[in-house]
């Protein structure tokens, strides 16, 4: 059996799998160069942003494809579902960087982390700056699901109080109370960090108005690890700008990479970070991990796969 | 009965003091003002660094003293116990600010922010920068209890693995396990971040030794929010000069503050924060609470008194 990687990973990776897969004929090769290995290949193991119709019908002995990745916006799904092609990909990786990322950015701000090492650099030992907590503040998640539910859970760990918003309304273990966005502003004016982890989708683009801003506290804070596209950006500068709120952390931005020069990079209440929130360490690792399960499934052939995707639905 | 309060909060908690209170005569006054009241004063609320034996003397109606902090080292107990007044602290008010830290600074290193506000400061979206997580990562906690053991349950939270070190050895329900120093050597090797929130005795003076450090990973990081000489200074400069592990946080110091031109401050491996781990806007409100707890104690006379000091033993 002919097991084709689409990307090239460290060579310790590679020989990792190559020792973990002895058994199966190993190919890593970007899929411009891979051509010899294609109609071979019954398994294709990529980020998905690589494969179109072309590829899957020169792959004529393709079975399985698994996305290391959860975008799969370039994925010819109809030419995979002609052929009965297995997909699954690597959903779930992101909850645990992108919580911490969240929470290590609510502790910065709350421990004044920056302001602290501005003193070190002048070499000012100030034990003046306002230290605050997380422990008993508000934390409203907009888009409670895997990683919203995990930021949610050390919230909860943080002593904070967690409201979730999602589709249904539906409880979550980790949230004091969960509700739609319909019913937002009756949260908005006690919270003190509003969180987005909201996908670009017809709903939720511009979903946060003017208005939404207008009703938090002075002191609330803002952080987007969603999509840019959640606030108008026009909107979002007027807030900063007028100091509606007291800080926005953006790891998102309509425009990515946001310019040189853009008025955000140097708003001393605006922190620009440039779509990190999901990178780690351990992302090929875990997305391996899931690979390594459904191939057990897939030899063993007992179909118990992790993340399987809806060809029809695309999800 | 008359109350003193040896230091003087700001306006509106002083109000909040007095609405609470107002079957009570109040008094708000430094010390060396308070001639006038120290004779009526039943209770003293004081942050435990200005009494004497003289004082006590002169106050001769004093039947209890609460110490709004933890530390004791300057109060004048023979005296207090030869009167039999009742001594009691807000012991485990540093927790949760001083948890939230060492978390905090921990969150920092692995998401590698201060590397990313450069990035920010030069307009630079830079997606290459390593970022790590805390999940898997091993915590060395040295002085599991209150403080300690608080950092160890939110390291749970963050799914690391917890080693406490205490006297006894004995297990903490938040460490997956614990063991005495004697017995650190065999933990040392493993472990990502070793932090210490060890208090000053004969017992942890220059504790920490040049050997120790040489145990370390070279990725380690050590986080000193206990007491500064836990390791020798000097000893400590060669470790980060050396670069024998990566990273050292630092809030505590041989002499505090410390001085300017220190070479500790412009070292990029060792991050200076002025002995701010448990400062909090929380702290007076959280100390009033064990007050009131005490108080109502005091009135009904029923004895259920939050962190009664043994003035024999001074704890």
């Amino acid at each position: 059996m002919n097991i084709l990687f689409t990307f090239v990973p460290p060579e310790t990776v590679q020989e990792g799998i190559r020792q973990e897969y002895s058994d199966f004929a190993i190919h890593f090769s970007r899929i411009g160069s891979a051509a010899d290995f294609l109609p071979e290949a019954e398994i294709i193991v990529t980020y998905g942003e690589d494969l179109n119709e072309d590829y899957i019908e020169k792959a004529r002995k393709l079975k399985w494809i698994m996305i290391m990745s959860a975008g799969m916006e370039k994925m010819p799904f109809e030419a995979c579902a002609r052929r009965g092609i297995l997909v699954t990909n690597a959903r779930g990786i992101h909850k645990i960087p992108m919580a911490e990322f969240t929470i290590g950015t609510m502790l910065q701000h709350v421990k004044q982390f920056p302001a602290i090492r501005r003193n070190e650099e002048r070499e000012e030992w100030d034990r003046k700056v306002k230290v605050g907590e997380l422990a008993g503040k508000h934390l409203l998640v907009l888009g409670i699901g895997a990683i919203g539910g995990e930021t949610a859970r050390l919230a909860k760990a943080f002593r904070m109080k967690v409201t979730g918003i999602n589709r249904s309304g539906r409880e979550h273990k980790d949230a004091d109370q969960t509700d739609t966005f319909q019913n937002i502003e009756a949260y908005l004016p006690d919270a003190d960090f509003i969180v987005s982890v909201l996908p670009s989708t017809d709903e939720t683009y511009h979903l946060l108005n003017e208005e939404h801003f207008r009703l938090m506290k002075e002191t609330a804070v803002f952080i987007n690890i969603g999509r840019g596209n959640l606030v108008e950006e026009e909107i979002l500068l007027k807030v900063m700008k007028e100091r509606i709120i007291a800080h926005a952390y953006l790891d998102v931005f309509q425009t990515e990479p946001l310019p040189k020069g853009h008025p955000f990079w140097k708003m001393d209440n605006v922190t620009v970070t440039p779509h990190i929130s999901s990178i780690t360490e351990n992302y090929l690792p875990r997305s391996l991990e899931i690979f390594r399960h459904n191939f057990e499934a897939y030899r063993n052939n007992h179909g118990s796969y992790i993340n399987v995707i809806d060809l029809s639905r695309g999800y």
